[in-house]
C-alpha cells in the first residue's frame, strides 16, 4: 500500500479550518472526497498542522496511502481534477516512505502573516490580510519579536482550548519587515501551540501602533499568562508557508 | 465646484469591465452610485484608463467633481463606505487643479501581467493570474519583448474594435522576469491600444513556450498584420498598477 507525500495550497476563506468535522467544510474533507472520487477508496488525509477557520496555506503537506501503486503526478492531476469547484490544489506528489508522517516527521513549520497597514481597505487581497488602518512601526515589532525567540512557556501566547501537554516550545525565528503598504510577520518553530502565532501576531501590532512598548512583550511571555497576550490577530492574514522534514 | 483625483484598487473579477454599461456591474457605474450615496449627487467619474471585463487594477485613477466642498480624506471614507460589499477601494482621494483631467492628463500607464507556471492550477490565486502549465522560458520572453519597445505601428497587437484613431504607439518599458513560479511581465507606455498588453502578453508566452523563436515576434510586429498576433492573453492575469501625470 503506497504512501503518497502532498504539497497542498489552499483559500481557508470558505472552510472550517483543516480538520473534518461535523459542520461545515473542511479542507481534510475536501481532499478526502477528492481522492475517494478518483480512487474508490475512503482515505484520512493526514496533515502536518490543523489550520484554523478562515487560515490560508501555501504549503500545507499530508499524506495518503492508496491501494493501488498510482504514478505520483496521476495522484496530483486527479485530486486537483476533482477539486476544481473548491480553493484546494495539491501542487506537488511524491511517493514517500512508509515510515513518513506528514504530522509526526515534520521537524519545522513556518508561517507567513499579512497585516495591509494603510487607510484604504483591502479591495484585491480582501479575505487574505488583516487590515490595520493606523501606521504601524514595523522595526519596533521586529525588535519587540526576538524576546519572544528561543525556548519559553508560551502560556500567554496559547489559546485556551490548546491540547499540547506542554506550553514550553522553541520558536526558531521572528521577522517583522515592512513592504510597501504591507507588514509582514514570519515565524519558524519545530510546532506551534493553538492560536500561537496569531497571538503573537496581535501583541506584536500592539507594538506597532505604539500601544504597548517594545519591552511589555518579554514581560508578557515571561508572566506566562494568557491574560497578558495583547489580542488575538484574525485569521485571515495568516498563512501556512513550508513544512519541513 | 470642487474637482479630486481618485485612486483606486479593484478586483475585477465580478465587474463587466471599468465602464458603464447597459449589461453587467461596472467598475465606473459602482463608484458613481457610492459617490451619490454619500453626497446626493449624480457625478460621472472620469478614468484614466477603461480596463476590460475581469482586469484588475491596483493603481487606476480617476476624477469626479463635487459641489460641496468636502475634505479630501472624507470623499475617500465616505466612498468606501458606500463599497463594502463590492472589491472596490478609494485608496487616496485629493483635491485636484481644476484642470486636472484623469484621462487626458495622464502621461504614462503601466501594467503588471502575471502568470502563474506551474503544473498546478492556481488556489489562492484563482481569477487573479494566468495558469500556464508548461514551463516558460522567461529570459527568452525579455529578449523577444525587447523587439516591443519604441515608437511602432502596433496594428499586430490590437484589438479589431480598438477605436484608437492611430495604431502608432510607443512603448517606453517592456520586462519579462521570473518570480518564483510566478513569471510577470510589465509594461510602460503613454498609452496602449485597445487588448494591446494581453495581445504582446499572449504572443511573448508562445516565445516562454518555445513555439515562437525570439525573432518572431520583431517580425509580427514588423508585418502590422493582426492575424499575426500570437494569441491574447486572458483578463484575469492584468493589473493596471499606475497612471503618471
Amino acid at each position: 500500500m503506497p504512501r503518497y507525500r502532498l504539497l497542498i495550497e489552499y483559500d481557508g476563506g470558505p472552510f472550517k479550518g483543516w480538520q473534518s468535522q461535523a459542520n461545515g467544510a473542511s479542507v481534510q474533507t475536501a481532499l478526502q472526497e477528492a481522492v475517494e472520487a478518483f480512487s474508490g477508496q475512503k482515505v484520512q488525509v493526514f496533515g502536518a498542522g490543523r489550520t484554523d477557520t478562515g487560515v490560508h496555506a501555501t504549503g500545507q503537506a499530508a499524506h495518503i496511502d492508496l491501494e493501488k501503486d498510482w504514478p505520483a503526478r496521476t495522484v496530483r492531476e486527479a485530486i486537483n481534477a476533482n477539486l476544481t469547484r473548491l480553493p484546494v490544489v495539491v501542487i506537488e506528489a511524491a511517493l514517500a516512505d512508509p515510515e513518513f508522517h506528514a504530522r509526526f516527521s515534520a521537524v519545522g513549520r513556518r508561517y507567513l502573516y499579512r497585516v495591509l497597514n494603510r487607510e484604504a481597505p483591502p479591495a484585491l487581497d480582501r479575505g487574505r490580510v488583516f487590515w490595520v488602518r493606523k501606521p504601524l512601526d514595523a522595526a519596533a515589532m521586529h525588535e519587540a519579536a526576538q524576546a519572544l525567540v528561543g525556548l519559553h512557556d508560551f502560556t500567554t501566547f496559547r489559546d485556551a482550548q490548546c491540547q499540547a501537554k506542554s506550553p514550553v516550545k522553541t520558536l526558531d525565528l521572528a521577522r517583522v519587515w515592512r513592504e510597501g503598504d504591507e507588514v509582514r510577520l514570519e515565524f519558524a518553530a519545530r510546532s506551534f501551540l493553538h492560536r500561537q502565532v496569531r497571538s503573537m501576531t496581535g501583541t506584536l501590532v500592539q507594538v506597532g501602533l505604539g500601544r504597548w512598548r517594545v519591552g511589555d512583550v518579554a514581560e508578557a511571555l515571561a508572566a506566562a499568562d494568557r491574560t497578558r497576550c495583547g489580542t488575538v490577530a484574525p485569521p485571515q492574514g495568516l498563512y501556512l508557508t513550508k513544512v519541513e522534514y
